[in-house]
């Protein structure tokens, strides 16, 4: 909804506008025709991720150094919200990629970002994160499994609870115990290619939305992998995930269900407008209570993807400072004393408050449709069981409550 | 609550941090010890204006060139936030205050900056905003009073239903209509002195929070005023106050709500830690159930208060293209013309979000707190009752939904 003010724009650099209007082609011409399809045949959709990284996304946020487009969480953002309006689905798949990235590009040496990212900038590889392990429960930074070395290299087993692009993902970056006798958050993160023949994903994905995303658990079954693709030391996997990878997985994780809860609302506003009752000729755009829905809707949506926005920004300041420290040898040191910094709060609050803000909000929509938003297949029928994910996605939104609850109080930190 | 990442320093500028301080100081120091008595007695609290001119916070918005600090509305709504933690009622005051500067430093002639803005700068003037009408619902732009030409002036009788500060403050910025024929949106904007003998203030203001703000009744009663007293042209006030004070009015209305929900939070975060029950040697932060409404309240807090800063740099940003407008004379007509601009709609869901979130947020604090949090004097318990006002006060929460509402779906504009 353009005007003369513009504001958007004026909030954006050039090139954060020129990646939202990439992103916003895509989904208007590659995700939206096909997301349909995706969500009642919950097929993975392998072309669409083709067309990403066609488009450039898949290395979106890799250093101009690296080779990439050297943007940050905020073009991240942008991104996936417009790809989540067009095919949610998609727009998952793409975001547990994008969690990967920030953390492979930190800890890259020169022949890894030769080997393992240029794929990635060529746009011929996607990533999944392959973290929750069945033991951890929601504190889903805690690891059972662990890498075993085996001369010039380790053998991982590792059997993982849930994992967005499971089978389907040019690569995996897993987290496990940096060796048998090492704490759960002695980690280190390896990068395991998706042709290794001892990777098996596990039955068939068949949940209430997100239905196309694959999201089985997968057991990487004594998978050898050389020393080149762990990323960053033994045990430093830990801080570097906490610095690089959980800031962007929760702004992203916000701007999905933030284009999710968009995707409702645009199709509810465009149903109250064109459905005429012919015992008033009016349409419903005109009942009170309608207008009420769609401003409160709307009121709802906008709190979330400002903060959103904000929240990545100040994430994009803060991985610069994770940057100088991890040059300097202390972000292990640095990450590990100071888990109660009020950033980590900031940033988990954006979990629940865009997924609850979601399912109310794809509530609303379903609400103000009325018979023709229930039927299975209309875009909003579609809004709401996607937009029920979230809450539940580890870390639940009741986890997410708690831990911010006792750091505030003093009780625990946490990663604790 | 700092950290080592200190992220809200980072997204402040160093002018906008040292004006936090100085709010916060003055909201800890001078604003909080009175408090209680200020609602407890009701009476307007001069000498915190005072102290507010003195530490030059009244001419925080006058641009430099006229003597100010140049300083925006994101500075003004960490300024209003901070000191709505100390005492609701001055900071509500204040926020009146701020919402006539931008107007009143984009129409000033050189000579009304000297006479008029002159004493703003010194800190020895604060102003109130006489807007509502009583036939005016809550359209509260449609005024039924007008100005009267008379010799080198004008004759001004106005009736104001509802008016912060009234007979307190020393200067009122008054809309009315240009004329007796001029329609209800053809305003002029006046400044009528507080010493004026014809100001009548009506009754007193006690409601059931924001007690100290004099919120009463105001007549106008025959007001003559100097032409060097009327603000801008004739006709043009309705424009120039949509650009310059429907932004500042909004954005600070949130920030005070935001400010009214921290204080009640921060309270209720000591009284569940310092709270010990002896039956279990434990503290009330040890229920699960406490924890969790810490961090709903933290998470609606967060919300509103980040996208406030969001919609607040925005408004700067439009600030600057409005100037440009007014100074080639298109001010106007451009915004009478783009009335269904989405600035206005982002802006103006800023007081529904804040407003409603304040409910929430003293709600809670106010259960976790139990008896002790109801106790007349509690903070709490003045939040929660300072906390209610702004969804009624105009434009309701309800008026603001339907405004929102209609012209997202295309029925209507803001302000026909």
């Amino acid at each position: 909804m353009p005007g003369f003010l513009n504001l958007d724009g004026l909030a954006l650099s050039t090139a954060q506008g020129k990646w939202k209007r990439t992103a916003d082609a895509l989904a208007r011409d590659v995700l939206r025709p096909n997301a349909e399809a995706v969500d009642r045949e919950g097929k993975f959709p392998k072309a669409n991720m083709r067309a990403l990284g066609e488009a450039g996304l898949l290395g979106l946020q890799i250093p101009t150094e690296q080779g990439g487009a050297g943007e940050g969480i905020v073009t991240a953002v942008l991104v996936t919200e417009a790809l989540a309006k067009g095919c949610a689905t998609t727009a998952m798949a793409y975001h547990m990629h994008q969690s990967s990235i920030p953390f492979l590009s930190a800890a890259a040496t020169p022949e890894q970002v030769e080997q393992l990212l240029g794929p990635v900038v060529r746009g011929e590889w996607f990533g999944a994160f392959a973290m929750s392990e069945p033991g951890s429960g929601n504190k889903i930074w805690h690891m059972d499994s662990f890498a075993q070395r085996n001369g010039a290299g380790y053998v991982i087993d590792s059997f993982k609870s849930f994992c967005t692009s499971a089978g389907e993902a040019d690569f995996y970056l897993v987290p496990v115990r940096s060796f048998a006798g090492a704490g759960p958050h002695d980690l280190s993160l390896f990068m395991i290619m998706g042709d290794d023949p001892n990777i098996k994903p596990i039955g068939v994905w068949d949940g209430m939305g997100l239905r196309g995303n694959s999201s089985r658990p997968i057991h990487f079954d004594g998978c050898h992998v050389p020393d080149i693709q762990r990323f960053g030391e033994e045990k430093e996997g830990f801080s570097y995930m906490m610095a690089y990878s959980l800031p962007i997985y929760l702004c992203g994780m916000a701007a999905c269900y933030v284009g999710i809860a968009l995707a409702a609302y645009e199709a509810a506003v465009a149903h109250v407008k064109a459905r005429i009752h012919t015992d008033t000729n009016k349409s419903l755009a005109h009942l009170e209570t309608v207008q009420r829905l769609v401003a409160e809707m709307r009121v709802a949506i906008d709190c979330v993807r400002f903060t959103t926005l904000r929240i990545a920004q100040q994430a994009d300041n803060a991985v610069v400072l994770f940057n100088e420290f991890a040059q300097t040898g202390l972000l292990d040191e640095i990450i590990r004393d100071n888990p109660d910094d009020p950033f980590f709060i900031e940033v988990a609050a954006l979990k629940p408050a865009a997924c609850e803000m979601a399912i109310q909000v794809t509530n609303k929509a379903l609400q103000v449709c009325g018979g023709a938003g229930y039927k299975r297949g209309h875009p909003v029928e579609r809004g709401y069981r996607d937009g029920r994910a979230g809450s539940v996605m580890g870390p639940s939104d009741d986890t997410v409550k708690l831990v911010i609850g006792t750091q505030i109080l003093g009780l625990s930190q946490p990663w604790t």
